[in-house]
């Protein structure tokens, strides 16, 4: 592995679209984590964008084309349909 | 289930290219949800973006991201045609 | 279906990519009729962007995305040259 | 056709990437015309982006999704290598 | 072809990923060129790009969205691992 | 090679999807070290950005379709599952 931090994707599988959702918010968090490591930077942070609607759109854009990743990974949950 | 969440998508399947839309933009307000949880900050903050066309349009961007996956899902809904 | 609006989607499929290309401007206006659904705040706010080169990229960035979708589902419009 | 706008775009399909590229650019800017479909004011409002890095760079992304498009329904014009 | 413009691009097909990754970045750059032709003018404005932090990051949007397609055409350049 | 900068994408292919997230990251940094090559400015704008949380979620949106392709490229890692 590349270095050492916490190995948080073992897999892009999930069993339903939902939990598909909560995988897309989570890897777009962790892209954050790794541009700011710093978790303590980053809840002073969450007050800046957390209320302000243009930075909300913009993480919805991101769960989005992770959710369209992990959505065709998983065939969009049709066998489990 | 990762977290006690309402699952708010059961499918991605839906039954005409409309739903899809409704589907998408479904999708978008609750990754808006996900990341903004409290309903009264977002409520005030409705009327910061609903009469903002930058992100008015912003937000079209992530409907037509989420509509492009549920299209993918639904086969673009040819075998109903 | 969802709620009372007016299905404007019945299918993905056009005759040609022009038709296309209408379909695509149309779901992006769609997506911000959804948002904000009051006409007469929408026209007021035609001003505001119609005149803005970053919002009118913006918005033909919406309208690239939603053509994407529009022209896989038409498998853009091989069987038809 | 929907109304009776020139049809500016026949087919999807190029001789070559090079002409895909510039059908890319070509779909970009009428979708601008498409939104302000005054030539008058578009004229007056290219030096405002012409010169704005912020406003190209927005233009180039929105020549890559269009091109990506393009790209796929000429197969990537790998037959014609 | 289209108009007298040099033909920038022969074809998507390169060696190596790392290739795709210098035409990626040539075809964003090319799309600059092509929105603002004047070499000088572009030249002037690398200044007010290449130390600003968000522009950077949205150049390498496009760069991302060119690559994808680059990479789809050559499949990813996996017959060449 | 275009030109003698280090070859650092011999492949998309990694072993695990981890692997491919901090690829992804790697493919975002890479592509604003091609855009501006002075490492110096660069680790001086790094203040600029990493506290920005608009620009935050602007480079987890170019990891996010980084991610996209190099997941198509590794089949989203089905294969290994």
């Amino acid at each position: 592995m590349e270095n050492q931090e916490e190995d948080y994707l073992p897999s892009l599988i999930t069993a339903t679209p939902f939990e598909g959702r909560q995988l897309a918010i989570k890897l777009a968090r962790k892209s954050i984590g790794a541009i700011q490591p710093d978790a303590g930077i980053r809840q002073q942070l969450r007050a800046a964008y957390a209320s302000d609607t243009a930075q909300l759109i913009a993480s919805a854009q991101v769960v989005a084309v992770e959710f369209q990743t992990i959505a065709q990974a998983n065939n969009y949950w049709k066998t489990k349909d």
